[in-house]
């Protein structure tokens, strides 16, 4: 049902199965409203997710033709539907009109696709006993509603309000398809992201890895990348039309007044909805409508910067768009840094940048110098300026490098240690042969037993091995495996992928590393670039482990 | 011809008067070659202003037909247009057809608005005997040119390669209108960055401030910001084109090969291009149309930045976008911060925001420090966190404050101090009663002589005196004044703007701060906010000095 694509750290972009609909994560689920539709259904078509509240619904004056032709025919839209139980409008007006089988009932009868069920919202000043008891209640609603959901997903909502304790509960029974951390809002309107993010990776820290998150009520495309920072997949938006209502024009930069724009005659956008366009033209639903594109720029920056394999120098320029961010950002990276280095990949096409002294923080670096230390020296010597994340520009600020070079050879040995193991490059590399090449001088390949037995990577210097050479490393580095079923061997072996569902078991490794694929008896029978980390191998059932490399 | 509309430090939003047309600044000149058309010139009516090549028009098919047209009727634009000479070119085929008088008088036979004479090229690896003997030589050709120039404006090339000491000679005579610093395209092509600041910031200090200053060949949007942090005014871009030409579609985060795009498929920009496209459908043009609208929009966010005040966190945001850029920052804070600091200004509408240590080494808040410790004492009191910049967002991390909170009088007095210098709050304050809001408890108002004698303006804290206080303030802090003509005595009284031209003498203070406005004998008549620093006032004999205010 999810699984995932690409993925930088713990971000990810994956794709979500809806009925058979597939969507891109991270995503959007655009809020609309059928009492008051700022921007029409039909100009979403840039959008692949809405979300709307069947509570709304139930008392809209449209209740009748949405539960008689669905919402999908009701909307005119094709691709999924989110609906939320209400619990939060509920709440707030104080009057608890619904029972939990009516509203997923309701969800059921206006054919959503993605069900909620009534949880017990928790407010941030709720005491714990009672957080507690809202919580309990909360997993029986769960429960009645996967007993109900049938084809749809279910909404597992997330509650505990700032008890981390309960949130940490919360996530430990999952009976939901999308796990929605719910009662943040109040902490975002405050700018109060430091607990946000204790929140969130709390969550995250307790959740299996292969369920799709949702933080309700994240519409401000300011914290998006420090929300994907933490693995994040689904946002969800009223804020577009909110914002507009009250003359809030959207730029990733700064939310600015539009009355301010007007004083300035500038709008500092090139939107389709901007470009022409000056301040004293914007309604309020075009102020909308350019807040749809902000938003979807945002999320489309993000999935190409995980993509791309530079997600963390995005993060880096996305943490300074407030001081509120920034903390936040520097206490994600010291309180939950550590965590965060088991996602980490040190496969990456392009070397990374020095953006700051945070940069010594980053997972992807403190993972590089602990294996470094471990199994090369203490000292980074500098031949390894050509290898990821020790190749960074402007490196010298974080790391420090010896003064003299290893030679060739020694070179070769202390890459294999640093990617395999302490004296493995050693042993797997006697009478082993470097050849440069001609133009650049740079070392390209490892020739051993008559053939290429391993090459050089440009773009992060790691060292690749042939067949022959893996089969040699898996004997040594035994860590270094990924174990399938005996029904993928020949697959494997024609060079397909492997695949979640046919891991049985795996070794310790990173993701991007070079691993040996062995089968049930721990036979060497192929070797591949790992796409996920362990963890994320064994809790997914669906999407590629290993991309195998084929001989 | 030149005047500051709105400043932010040494960046500023101008407005330059070419024969009558205004445009505003920062902008950027769109390179358009007749030859080849990327984008056509009915699609850049967004922008004010191309830039085109006399010399290749010279050998261009088109040349009779423009010479005959004259270049705004051949290319339809009735906006300005600016010549270059085309030395560049002629130097890198290393082929001088042309001389000085031969360009100039070509140029203004195809009626070109801006013109530039025939500089001599200085490389990057010319020692420094060649480069000062063609500086000289340039300098006779901008004489000439100056004799040719009639109305038009003209562009005085300042060369002088690497060597500071000859571009800083290369800026003390000024005889054109505007300065484009050339040369320079060699140290962007390298990312060479540092190098820039050295080179822009010699010629900032050396050059008057009323000059604009263009960065000839500055067309990657990445670097604007850090350009107008020094004081750019105009770019110019071919990069549009040429990086569409070789596939490189523009993100202000990363120049972006559409190859790699076309692998993900997925455009990560909503502008008018791209928002409905996915990245196989980007022919040249379109990429190159992209990626026009990705720099409008970075030269839109950056006059907004300025005019809100907020430029300083732009920039720190934009300094993160590579780490060559993020060095070449930092370059600049520290070895060119003193002088910036002249030109800051403590009236801001907003608080700083704390995004990282260099926060430290922000102009703005060294002036603030050093002004609080002559007149106020070293720990901050922290009643002046309401003050800016002590009002800063994660402000703990930049300023020690003191434990014990000033009295309400006290904390008025040093405000003063803090404000116009030492052992002034006393003095006028004397007898003066503090009238605080009911609604939120904070000082809103100081009454004396029976009337509201002072303000606190909310935003950033500070005290704005009435017309009885500025009086009194004036006879103890005398360095805070502006003296001007007789002739604008009567436009003061009235409450009109002190223009720059009318301005005979100036104090010593602070762009943003309250002043005295004085006659040429130095009798008060009014007082208003300087809008611009001192240096700024003398040297622009065009546009507001002093916004007056009214009683």
């Amino acid at each position: 049902m999810f699984q995932i694509k690409a993925k930088d750290g713990l971000a990810r972009v994956g794709e979500l199965n809806i009925r058979g609909k597939k969507i891109t994560t991270p995503t959007i689920a655009v809020v609309v409203n059928p009492n008051k539709m700022t921007v029409p259904i039909k100009d979403l078509k840039d959008f692949d997710l809405i979300i709307t509240n069947s509570y709304i619904i139930k008392s809209s004056k449209s209740r009748k033709e949405i539960e008689k032709k669905g919402l999908h025919k009701f909307f005119r839209w094709n691709k999924p539907i989110y609906t939320d139980s209400g619990t939060f409008q509920m709440y707030s007006i104080g009057d608890a009109r619904i029972t939990n089988e009516e509203t997923l009932e309701f969800q059921k009868k206006i054919r959503s696709d993605i069900i909620t069920p009534l949880d017990v919202f928790t407010f941030p000043d709720d005491d714990y006993t009672t957080a507690k008891r809202k919580l309990e209640e909360t997993f029986k609603r769960i429960e009645a509603a996967k007993e109900m959901k049938e084809d749809r997903l279910l909404c597992q909502p997330i509650q505990g309000g700032k008890f981390l304790d309960l949130r940490k509960k919360a996530c430990s029974k999952v009976y939901g398809d999308i796990a929605a951390i719910g009662g943040i809002v109040p902490l975002m309107e405050k700018y109060n992201f430091k607990d946000l993010v204790d929140i969130i990776m709390t969550c995250k820290m307790s959740l299996p890895q292969n369920i799709p998150i949702h933080a309700f009520g994240a519409g401000n495309p300011q914290i998006f990348a420090l929300l994907v920072a933490m693995g994040v997949d689904i946002f969800d938006s009223a804020a577009y039309a909110l914002y507009a209502s009250r003359g809030a024009y959207m730029t990733i930069e700064k939310i600015i007044d539009i009355n301010e724009l007007k004083e300035m005659h500038e709008l500092p956008c090139t939107c389709d909805v901007c470009k022409g366009r000056s301040p004293s033209e914007m309604t309020e639903e075009l102020i909308a409508r350019h807040n749809l594109n902000v938003t979807l720029d945002e999320i489309r920056k993000i999935r190409v910067a995980i993509k791309g394999g530079r997600f963390f120098e995005f993060l880096v320029n996305r943490a300074r768009l407030h001081a509120d961010i920034y903390s936040a950002y520097i206490h994600l990276l010291k309180e939950y840094g550590k965590f965060m280095e088991e996602f980490v990949s040190l496969k990456k096409k392009k070397a990374p940048h020095f953006l700051g002294m945070e940069t010594k923080l980053r997972p992807d670096v403190k993972v590089a110098l602990r294996l470094y230390k471990e199994r090369v020296g203490s000292k980074v010597n500098p031949s390894f300026k050509e290898v990821f994340p020790f190749n960074m520009l402007g490196g010298e600020n974080v790391f420090k490098f010896s003064k003299k070079e290893f030679s060739d050879m020694k070179r070769i040995e202390k890459l294999v240690d640093f990617q395999f193991g302490k004296g493995i490059g050693k042993k797997v590399l006697k009478g082993a042969v470097i050849e440069k090449s001609r133009k650049t001088g740079r070392i390209r390949r490892i020739l051993k037993k008559g053939g290429v037995y391993a090459t050089i990577r440009p773009g992060d210097g790691r060292i690749v091995f042939g067949d022959e050479g893996m089969r040699d490393i898996f004997k040594l580095a035994k860590d270094y495996y990924v174990k399938i079923d005996k029904e993928a061997v020949p697959f494997v072996k024609k060079g397909k992928s492997v695949f979640c569902k046919f891991v049985k078991d795996v070794g310790s490794f990173l993701a991007g590393d070079q691993v040996a694929i062995v089968d049930e008896k721990g036979e060497y029978i192929g070797n591949g670039d790992a796409l996920l980390s362990p963890k994320e191998i064994m809790d997914f059932d669906s999407g590629v482990a290993v991309v195998v490399r084929k001989n």
